[in-house]
């Protein structure tokens, strides 16, 4: 069964930083980690998406993320891994949501359709299959927002013009790390089968 | 759209930090790491599957990776976060890979077959929806083989039952990190969708 990939080029993901819960659901702002900038920016390149914004408000945060890049794209890293390179080359570290929101407007000359994600059920989402449905037929740039921590705030899921279901394994368990569902959400969406 | 999820409790993974390639095509050991432990863990609880053996032939590798096991299940870690705990008991530390193969074969009276994964094409390789098929088909145990680093030795495919072809994207892009392919792989065999 071969099943033709969805164009990504216009769909990006932004990993939330802020405005996100801790395990006693208060709003708090997570560090940013390597490995989320690495891991993500890999399954967005592999994925042939537009760009991978990591988000957050703290000025240091932005920073460690941008000497991440830098040391990827320009520094030592560039030519150790090429490959490494090419996929930070679409990471973008940005304030906060509407800062993402307002590239790729710039970028598309069209706002775009905010797509939130969560481990959690909720009334009104959608399928995977019926969105990569709305990505074929539609031209409208995508942002897809994945949550840190405990996951995004209320407010973002209030926001948001379509909510993704959440993941199901054969388990109750819904535990997956933000790696993970950001890659099988991305294989849902846009993989050749 | 929604298609029953498959068993994956005759499943488990492996993954091998030895034998593997590295960025020179020499045969090397690899490092256990923290993340790769606990990603694989949540996503392997996540599908319900019977195991997830760490595979290093090194001493103190394996001590690091029993140290993390424990912290989570009998430690500090196993009231801190639970759900972690429920992860973190289907990992196995073991000296090689046929190791992994005689606990499964101890538990199921019967050996696994052997899946081996990687990201270049072979041919003979099956896809995931055919896997799929003869999971739900047979009640034979199969464990999963990822490498780290930058892949399984030949050795390791020859020895294999069935070649799962790689993961594509909408790019000629793939260089998913491990736990990546690993979440995308189990969502393609046992997901619900």
């Amino acid at each position: 069964m071969t099943e033709a990939a969805v164009p990504a080029s216009r769909v990006a993901i932004a990993l939330l930083h802020h405005p996100v819960y801790d395990k006693n659901r208060q709003v708090v702002t997570t560090a940013v980690t390597n490995l989320d900038i690495h891991d993500i920016a890999r399954a967005a390149k592999t994925f042939g998406m537009f760009r991978y914004y990591v988000v957050t408000p703290v000025a240091e945060q932005q920073a460690l993320a941008e000497r991440i890049r830098a040391h990827w794209i320009e520094g030592w890293g560039a030519a150790y891994n090429p490959r490494r390179r090419e996929a930070l080359a679409l990471l973008r570290v940005v304030d906060g949501l509407e800062a993402a929101i307002a590239d790729m407007t710039g970028s598309f000359a069209v706002a775009p359709r905010i797509v939130v994600t969560g481990a959690r059920g909720r009334s009104g989402c959608i399928d995977a299959a019926r969105l990569r449905e709305h990505l074929e037929e539609e031209t409208r740039p995508t942002l897809l927002l994945f949550g840190t921590g405990w996951g995004l705030t209320e407010e973002v899921f209030d926001g948001a013009d379509l909510i993704l279901e959440p993941i199901r394994g054969s388990d109750t368990y819904n535990h997956l790390s933000v790696r993970a569902a950001v890659a099988i959400y991305l294989d849902r969406l846009f993989g050749s089968r």
